[in-house]
Formats: structure tokens, sequence, C-alpha cells
């Protein structure tokens, strides 16, 4: 069998999308491959690529309007902003608040049929209202993210500033090629750095 | 909101689909709503409903022939048999031997893209196999199971006659919808006891 993996194995080493903390939660134990020298735990890269395939073919199973996907810092927001305009995903960028998903009293109430999340600690009363409502959870997991509650575990770096490009990138790209609206790589006009935060140098 | 479950949670009860073992493995805790007074740990039926139907829409997203199920126990091949009939899915039943997926001299090497595993201690060498090949694996788990590897955890009493029959039953109704090959729950011609091992009691 040649799996092939969706990017070369390089980029992804080079976005250190396999780079965890130095935290290690029982329920990530299980993705991690290795301990580096400094302490920080790796994660394995076939079971990264492996699910962020699986995760688009999960929400390509959904109508866009019905798929929320949560950011809650500056390198998730602007990745995941940049996936939502590509996809037509509904993003909810900061904080989630009581009730998003459970109050219909609320003038942002939304009923999303899955959510995908981009950092289970920051977003986790996202991950609460999703429980509440029995909505599946994808998310974007790191060695120190706890995960319960959690349907689909992607195990990643999700606080680099390239990794979280990388990963937001290959999942608008699958997601397209999930739908049938693009059929090749090719086609999906967009690379890596649009995903990317824009750090500004302003002169004063 | 007010999801509604595949089918009505007394018929979940009533096959004892959320009984699971006295023992409990660290990976399968966080399926486990309670310990019962005989010590039985209790899944819980929120989560075992919302993943058969997340297992559902996975396995649509694959061609069937793409996709193997194995069974290895009485009741499991039972159930597994009927379900694949009805969904063309390649049915490995009895022993999984080692090189199945990975040994393309066999006589019987099958290059699946996805696999289904009705119990994964029975059917550990399936697993090993799978993700050995990078290959995706959804899992029938009960409470002492141990999960690495699995990407996508069913918790269930894997056991059980009945409980079998109707996650069968369901798997394959809801297979067939999220395909389109049936657009309701009445154009599944076939009842949960289609699904069980029949007990044949013969005359001497």
């Amino acid at each position: 069998m040649t799996e092939k993996m969706l990017v070369e194995q390089t980029e992804y080493l080079e976005v250190g999308i396999h780079i965890g903390t130095k935290v290690r939660t029982p329920g990530m134990s299980r993705f991690i491959y290795k301990v580096r020298e400094d302490g920080l735990y790796l994660l394995d890269l076939a079971t990264i690529d492996k699910r962020i395939s699986l995760a688009a073919k999960m929400l390509s199973k959904y109508d866009p309007s019905d798929i929320v996907v949560t950011a809650s810092r500056i390198y998730s927001i602007a990745a995941a902003t940049k996936f939502a305009e590509i996809t037509k995903i509904k993003l909810i960028s900061g904080r989630v608040m009581p009730g998003l998903f459970t109050n219909p009293n609320r003038e942002d109430f939304t009923e999303p049929e899955i959510v995908l999340i981009s950092d289970n600690r920051n977003e986790r009363q996202a991950i609460k209202e999703a429980s509440k409502t029995n909505v599946p959870i994808i998310s974007f997991c790191d060695t120190d993210n706890w995960i319960k509650f959690v349907d689909l575990v992607v195990p990643c770096n999700n606080k680099g500033r390239r990794s979280l490009s990388l990963i937001y990138f290959l999942l608008a790209r699958e997601f397209l090629k999930e739908k049938g609206l693009i059929k090749t790589n090719d086609e999906f006009n967009y690379k890596v750095s649009d995903f990317e935060a824009k750090v500004e140098m302003k002169a004063k």
C-alpha cells in the first residue's frame, strides 16, 4: 500500500504540525510517538495526515450552513477566517458565549449539526454547548488538550501560526474535493500563506 | 434542539446496547456514565446513537468495495453477514490472518480504504494490519476494549446477540440513506431480527 499523504512529509515537518507541548493528557498519549530531548512531545505524523483527511470527509457530509467552526486566538482566527470564506462554513471567532447553541432567545443563536473546534481548551464553552445538544465535535487537539466529548480528535500543533495555516489550508482543499466542487489540488487557487495571520509592521 | 435518535430509546434499552462489562479501560472511561449495582459499567446512550450515525456517514464516503467489515464471533458474524449482504461491503469473518492487508502475495490479499471492526480484542490482527497501512478504523468497543489505533470508537455492547443485531441493522439502514439508495426508514425492507443469529433447535 503506497498511501500518499496530503502534502509532502517535509512540508508537515517544516511547519511543525507534529510538535506538541511539554504536557501530555491521558487521552492524547496514543497520538504521541516520542518525547524530544527538550521535553516536547511529538505527535505521530501519519495519524495527523489521516485524520485531517477523515475530518474533511466527515464535514463534507454536511451542508456548510449547518457547520460551525470556532477559533479564539489570533493565528487560528486568521486561518479559520480564510477557511470559512472558502468553504462557506460559519465561523464563530473569539469567545463563545453560553447559550449560543442552546438558548433560542439569543440573537446569535445557532443550531449547528456538527462543530469544528480550533482549540478545545480555549473554546471549551463551544464543546460544552455542543455536547449538551449532542452535536458531533471534531477538534484540533494538542498534546495538552483534554479530549472528553470530542468525537474526532485531529492531533496537531494547534497553536503555531504556520501549523494552523497548513491545517486549515488542507482542510479547505479536501473539503472542496470531497464536496465535488473541485477535482484536483491544482484547482484549489489558494496558497498556505493565504491562511496566515499577517504580522503588521507599523512605523510609529 | 430536539435531536431525534435513530430508534426509540426504549428499543436501545431493551436490547441492552448500553450494557458494558465489569472492566473499564482508560480509553473507554469517557463513554461510561455510571456503574450498575452489580458492577457492570453502563455506556452513555446519546453517544452510542450519535456515533452509529457518524459511523454511517463516514463509511458512506467510501465505495462499498473499498470497505472491509470484520466479525469473529457467532453473533457478530450473523449480524455483519446481513449487513454486508445489504450494503455490498466486504465481510471478513472468522480469524484475520497476518498479511491480509499487507502481503500482496496472499490469495485473499485486500486493500481496504477503511475498516469496520466488530470487536477489537477478538479482531486485533485486523487493527494491526489496518494501522500498519494507515487505514482508518471504525470499531465497536465495549467498556473493556483498548482503543489505541481506533479512529472512531462506537461505544456499545459488542457481544450481545440483540445488541449486535440492532447496531448492524441501524448501520445498514443509515448507510443506505447516506448513500442516497433509500430515502426513508420505511424503504428499508429489513427487520432487526434479520440480523440475528438463528438459534437452531434440532431434535436428536
